[in-house]
């Protein structure tokens, strides 16, 4: 299956790139519009304004831009997309509530020589400047499709629970309809998330397998090595559960479970994505410690490298937030009734592994000694790649099995290595929002995670405490639901030894 | 799963080898004897009588013995194993139709200190001696089971057709029971055969597949770079269909096609076998040429050497009898109904390879360009490894899939290698018939191929001629049920390029 994008049927367009002198900005969109203009991606006629609260000429700001290049492509770039690139770029400096900068914006915009009319808005800004902004361009006539298309992207995170992810929708939905709104979860933007789906359904050998008959649960694994690091207070006031499950795990967990979409397109994509997310059983809070764990990283050792434990970091000892978050969720429609899809994240485990594991159910042929269940793993990072753990005969004369495991990379030498924004900013300038976020998404992830949270952060007992670079702690094991299941260790062979 | 034999429950017993002087003796027998002698694997109280036309001492015969052990074993050998395993040997001169030598033969086994009393005689002898010789046994009352067991192996091939089979059954059942008799099947010893069924089985990712609702196809390979050597006069009154596909590969497909036995008992796993057998389609030999197909390797060139066609080592222009052949079989119950089990097998092939390739159907996703479908194949020889060809994501922006192989192992390094007659020995002395055929197999098989060898015989017209060297055959294609099959080339990755 093929879906090509020719940069010839993408619309003329002007990017406009609020938060532009920050970091997101400097790292990864700066960098990745210059890769796909480098890759022949951009139409011809496609502009970036950026915008910032500094005043700054455009020459300071294009030598602004080649630094951040240079920064990145460490092993040069081509002269002449350089040139082209930079003839794209323009500056605006404009602060997110200034009402005159936006009126002078929308001035500048209108040289047609020079902006396309169609106008992308990503805002990399402060979540609380992105319903401002809104209202700015709302005001100054720069949401106006009537002769061309006006698209808005919000980075994450959108709200911090449900109640303000609701009021930020409110907020720019006077403004925008949900097709012009792009909710950002740059995990989508991978290319190993985007393969779940298509290894999924494109391969009879998997999506037979793929239900409640055959598979005994799931495991979503997201784990680090690296503790919080400079990040305590952000992190502090945020918690594994909402930094990575509210979001990408949870994702992850909608393209493994969701059902065969009636067709490739955005909307038929994200309408099975939705209606998956929305049929995941609210988790029981009267009974949350068979449901939800959650930890915090004691003092340990990292590959050989003693380091300090989370509460010493952040220098308050009576945090509970958790830097080890699982839940136990189960999905009710026919496809999963009954089947366990555990999921967690951690900072400072013993391995940085991102993946999915399914463990099967016990095959038809049992007899003494066999209690070794197939696996089937997908790699997402550091490696891409699937993997299948099978019983097969040792050879000789006895008829003794043992476990092997099958293995293929998804990701071969000389392949293109791509950003995640990459993947979102062409998605944008081609109106494509499958790798964006729906406002039922959102709602469906924020209402499951919000009671967990809520429930946590009035629950002051002391959290759980794994020294850096361990296993997971033994007590996580309390949600799951059979006592033969258990944590995979590692996506290796042998990794499903405990 | 795990089936481990104690050598003390194996009943003391006297193997009878008839032909002891004979080739595969000398290269098979003896040295696998030796080899489960030093496995420990033999009970303690065990002789081998060894039974020749020469008139030859005890010492002669044992330095006989060695001198096949230091053929067989060039890295040498445990002296303590040699030493108690010459003293279970003895030697007994004897024609085939001589029955004073059987009087005789009795007598010398009557010496229970010698001879424990459970006997099983292994006729490594010419096909036209097997009646005869049980005939013999039977006369002098070395058949008799009232107070020891009494088995007869019977090497093969068992008749060659279906009624002389049914001839030499009915010769020696006057004297034995079905459950005496051990026909021989050497392929059923390979570990990598047993492994089709454990496989299969014991795994539940493969065995919900295993069926025409998601299998376009079986194919069952078994390719040789040689051709007939020194062998051509056997060869040319044997021809492949009856020298392979008669029984080694008809079993192969057994295992492959067989439902799963109620457990794993001889008899269990031999009913299934049979079942399957006799539920294959007669061929139609009305026709023949779109279900059956033959052909000659004529001179070419095999890994950089220019080699003689198989008429011109025959010396011998007329002949019609095939290298190659190959047959379309379908499978009349529920599971297979419908899939066709392509079978071949060739001489003087560009490879080398034995094997079991599944080609499964097109997957519930197929956008454009998508035409790839899945694979599962099981290598046999000369690599025993399980691969799985699933449609994976380029990594990239573009939507586009490729062919990734996943791959194991089911051989390892340290593996021990044991020869298909130790595991066919050893079960001989545990009673454990699995690994030897049922005659309704042979008769089963013998139906099958019988009309298509008699059709063969008598059409005189030339055969088609293939290089020495080359792929299948153009004209193969012919028995081929849909325009989208194809001989797999080879089992490693782009194997399915045609």
């Amino acid at each position: 299956m093929t879906k090509t994008t020719d940069p010839k049927k993408i619309d003329p367009c002007t990017l406009v790139l609020f938060g532009a002198s920050g970091n997101l900005s400097r790292v990864k969109l700066m960098p990745s519009l210059f890769r796909l203009d480098a890759a022949g991606r951009l139409p011809e006629q496609m502009a970036i304004l950026s915008v910032g609260r500094g005043e700054v000429t455009r020459e300071a700001w294009l030598a602004d831009i080649k630094g951040m290049l240079d920064a990145k492509f460490k092993k040069g770039y081509d002269q002449t997309v350089f040139e082209r690139f930079i003839a794209r770029n323009h500056y605006h400096a404009n602060a997110p509530t200034d009402a005159d900068a936006f009126t002078k914006m929308k001035a500048n915009l209108a040289d047609e020589k020079v902006f396309p009319q169609n106008l992308a808005y990503f805002l990399s800004v402060r979540p609380v400047d992105f319903a401002p902004v809104v209202e700015q361009l709302s005001g100054v006539g720069l949401l106006d499709e009537t002769n061309h298309w006006r698209r808005v992207v919000i980075e994450k995170p959108f709200g911090t629970d449900l109640a303000s992810a609701q009021a930020l929708q409110a907020s720019i939905t006077k403004h925008l309809k949900e097709s012009q709104i792009y909710r950002i979860d740059h995990y989508l933007g991978k290319s190993a998330l985007q393969n779940i789906m298509l290894q999924r359904f494109t391969n009879t050998l998997l999506e037979p397998i793929w239900n409640k008959d055959f598979i005994d649960h799931v495991q979503i694994t997201n784990t680090e090595m690296l503790g919080v690091g400079e990040r305590t207070q952000f992190y502090d006031s945020t918690g594994a559960l909402r930094d990575m499950i509210q979001s990408h795990i949870l994702q992850t967990m909608a393209l493994t479970a969701m059902e065969l979409p009636k067709d490739l397109s955005p909307d038929s994509i994200r309408a099975e994505k939705i209606k998956v997310l929305e049929a995941i059983r609210p988790i029981p809070v009267a009974d949350l410690k068979h449901n939800a764990f959650r930890a915090q990283y004691a003092t340990g050792e990292v590959q050989g490298e003693k380091v300090p434990g989370y509460l010493e970091e952040l220098g308050d000892k009576t945090s509970v937030v958790e830097t080890y978050a699982a839940l136990k969720l189960f999905v009710d429609n026919p496809r999963w009734q009954g089947v366990p899809f555990y999921i967690r994240t951690a900072k400072r485990l013993h391995d940085a592994d991102t993946r999915i594991s399914i463990r099967f159910k016990k095959s038809a042929l049992q007899l003494a000694g066999g209690t070794e269940q197939n696996w089937l793993m997908l790699g997402i990072q550091p490696r891409e790649c699937i993997k299948m753990e099978i019983q097969s005969k040792i050879p000789g004369l006895d008829i003794k099995t043992r476990t092997i495991q099958m293995d293929a990379a998804n990701r071969q030498d000389g392949d293109e290595s791509i950003d995640a924004y990459e993947a979102l900013l062409l998605n944008l300038m081609e109106g494509d929002n499958s790798l964006y976020l729906h406002i039922s998404e959102v709602e469906a992830q924020w209402r499951l995670v919000d009671p967990v949270v809520k429930a946590w952060a009035v629950d002051k007992a002391p959290v759980c405490q794994y020294p850096a670079g361990s296993a997971d702690p033994e007590t996580s094991k309390v949600i799951f639901e059979h006592e033969d299941q258990f944590w995979r260790y590692s996506i290796e062979l042998g990794g499903d030894k405990h």
